[in-house]
């Protein structure tokens, strides 16, 4: 069995060194990325590779919670760039050889909540 | 050890099947459940059945993945409501019975593309 999760773990690590040979190391070469919010896909690990080496500002991360099966994994990873914090929820499924081969990506941003709920919910 | 995905499970279709009593038998009775977008909090066991006893819709759900550790799972789960169709996505924590303490959950929104990562991505 191999250990998917510690991939993934490096996975977070090497993107927020911008270490990108050893973050390509963790993906399978026919890897998905899927951003279901926007509808995107991104196929192929040079491109999945070279989408994060351009993405824009001085991003950092760091991984809230992490819980793991043998062949998949999820994260709950806390980002900032600059002074705006965001959330991003991240689906991997791993091949046999323990690299990543698809990742679903989700980004739940800030809503008002609805009305009708006041008596139930405090606000924090 | 406790088997929180199937109370998970049970948490799933009980909702789904409006069973309101053995729903809460899922839940422990200090149960917090959050809202991380809308910064909501619900406190206990009768305030979390009551809110979802009165959601407002006639919604129905499936889930579409499930990752589970001993004590912590995760959920994506795929809500309609009418037309409206959205994705919820939980995080769960149990208690030593194996009944569900925390849940954390966030419902991603769609949203428009940014510019700039035209030439990497397709849309489907």
């Amino acid at each position: 069995m191999t250990d998917l999760r510690k991939t993934v773990e490096t996975f977070w690590a090497t993107a927020e060194a911008r270490d990108w040979g050893a973050f390509e190391e963790t993906l399978a070469e026919d890897i998905v990325y899927t951003l279901p919010q926007t509808r995107e896909r991104i196929s192929g690990r040079e491109r999945f590779v070279r989408f994060n080496r351009e993405y824009p500002g001085d991003w950092h991360l760091r991984v809230e919670r992490i819980v793991a099966e043998a062949d998949q994994v999820v994260t709950w990873v806390h980002f900032t760039v600059g002074e705006e914090e965001m959330y991003g929820i991240g689906f991997f499924t791993g091949d046999e050889s323990g690299r990543i081969s698809a990742f679903t990506d989700f980004w739940p941003e800030p809503y008002e909540p609805p009305a009708g709920r006041e008596h139930l919910v405090e606000r924090y």
